[in-house]
């Protein structure tokens, strides 16, 4: 990033009138660790927020699937489902394996080819760190981005193998599971936590010789989550097939998110939720600074420092030596 | 406890040379939220560890089962078995939901009668407290004093049913989980994670018509254990059987426990242990006193209660409001 950055002010104005080199500098402040970048990204959202909070127009849907699910193919296939009906998409993603160098989801440039192209899409490839909570937090942060540009719905593509799908269920209003067609004895490496978060299952590839197998994954799957415990929601998880290739059932699963989401305004659940995300984060960034602002104090490392030898040779109480170093941070 | 307190020195003298008395009303002080007693606490350990570090003679001894198991039975034989050996033996206990009013483990001072006659053995029921945390903190800095007082062997009662046996395993050398005789198919109520810190199974109450039932389930949890992955260690798990009752098999129990000791020493897991547990011990004193110190800070629950809102309503980012709590502690 060059050295004179617009102003705040520029900043806003730009965002808000949907300027994407303007949106695409302010994520790479969001992204930065530099605390002058950090701080002027704070200014930015802040002032954003203030003028138009955290909207219930928008909505936040997490995708994931194992891999060689077809997520791109997913994804590219509904941005255009939705941009062909004059609406704003912007697709991030979670994914701490990704790293500038390497190629990651999103990453590669030759990947949803025809939706990067449209100008009703903002895509961004998920940003690098060294830990999932820093990943996820940006992501986080680039959500409050990318809506207040317009961009009201949002695809979190995650990599379907863990924790980054925990992440991305603490920032998004639905949770959608793709899945391979095939046999119910095949969990497909998905974990059942997060068949447990889905609120839509959709087993894609469902087209040529594989759609007597997509109704048996289909089948499978309508009795696991029936068997599985009520959701906060109240809404029954949905199991659909589709063809993202074929560009097939689309349709069917964005009108199933629309179920949802009218469910969830209608129950309160919709707004309660995003209450709920926000105080999770803000406890998150509490605990996470907290430590942050303890381990990189001189005093409290150079306490522990002349401390633990004696702690871990038993000479001294580790309660009296977290006493001693707690006096130094807190003095 | 009365005001008049005896002096550290008095306390440090006292429990060197035995003073059962005084040794009670230190771990009074131990057990005590006031901060008074907290810093007078500390003091008399600082000074018991600065003469004497933490001894590789003692040995800790988590004792765990469901409840009906005969936890209490089997601390009394093996603690008799130990004092008539000249021997001093020690007994303490985690269980959080234990309280002053409640009777709870170790508690009812019906329990053990022959063991708490003798002079060879000090026998404290839980701490009591609001936390598993708070419970387990006490009960660690107990063992420190009891040792100090020469009670060189430790036994930590719990109650067999979940997290207050990881605690018991994070301040003990050798976890003994206690069975009832039976078919394989029954758990017992135990966790899978439970069976798995385990060094001995004994299975308790091999008696009378249940000898044949006690062999099934030493022969079930024989097969159980070597399918477990191996233990940091190195250690094999052993199945017993014994009578605690009838007192049989308990020298058994304790030779396997010398074993453990002696295998545990010539690796060098033994100090190695003991080393990763004081260390375990540091970082979970800090956090709980970092924890402690923010959110009991008047400028934090108040910045907090007045940016909350904001948060939660979406109209303020969670880690801009989280900037400006941070910014009033660490001011």
């Amino acid at each position: 990033m060059r050295q004179n950055l617009p102003t705040v002010e520029v900043f806003v104005q730009g965002i808000r009138s949907g300027d994407r080199v303007l949106l695409g500098k302010a994520i790479t402040l969001v992204e930065s660790t530099r605390p002058d970048h950090q701080a002027m990204a704070q200014d930015i959202i802040a002032r954003l927020l203030a003028e138009s909070p955290d909207s219930v127009n928008s909505l936040r849907i997490a995708v994931t699937g194992a891999p060689g699910v077809g997520k791109s193919t997913f994804i590219e296939a509904l941005g255009i489902h939705l941009t062909n009906r004059g609406k704003r998409v912007a697709v991030l993603a979670i994914d701490p394996t990704s790293s500038i160098s390497k190629g990651s989801i999103l990453g590669d440039k030759t990947r949803m080819e025809r939706l990067s192209t449209s100008e009703m899409a903002f895509i961004r490839p998920s940003p690098s760190g060294a830990s999932l909570g820093g990943v996820a937090r940006k992501t986080r942060e680039t959500i409050l981005l990318v809506e207040a540009a317009g961009y009201e719905t949002v695809l979190i593509e995650t990599v379907g193998v863990g924790q980054s799908e925990i992440a991305a269920h603490s920032m998004t209003d639905v949770f959608l599971l793709l899945l391979l067609p095939g046999a119910g004895d095949e969990l497909q490496g998905i974990k059942r936590g997060i068949v447990e978060m889905a609120d839509i299952l959709a087993v894609n590839k469902a087209d040529g010789d594989r759609v007597h197998l997509a109704d048996q994954a289909c089948s499978y799957y309508r009795n696991a989550t029936h068997l599985l415990p009520q959701k906060p929601s109240g809404w029954a998880p949905r199991v659909l097939t589709c063809s993202a290739e074929q560009n097939q059932g689309i349709e069917t699963v964005w009108d199933t998110i629309l179920d949802f989401k009218q469910a969830a305004d209608a129950s309160g659940f919709f707004k309660a939720n995003r209450k709920k995300q926000a105080g999770y984060w803000l406890q998150e960034a509490l605990q996470s600074g907290l430590q942050n602002a303890f381990f990189n104090h001189k005093g409290v490392q150079d306490t522990l420092a002349a401390l633990e030898p004696d702690v871990l040779a038993g000479r001294m109480s580790p309660f009296a030596a977290a006493e001693q170093v707690l006096a130094v941070f807190l003095k």
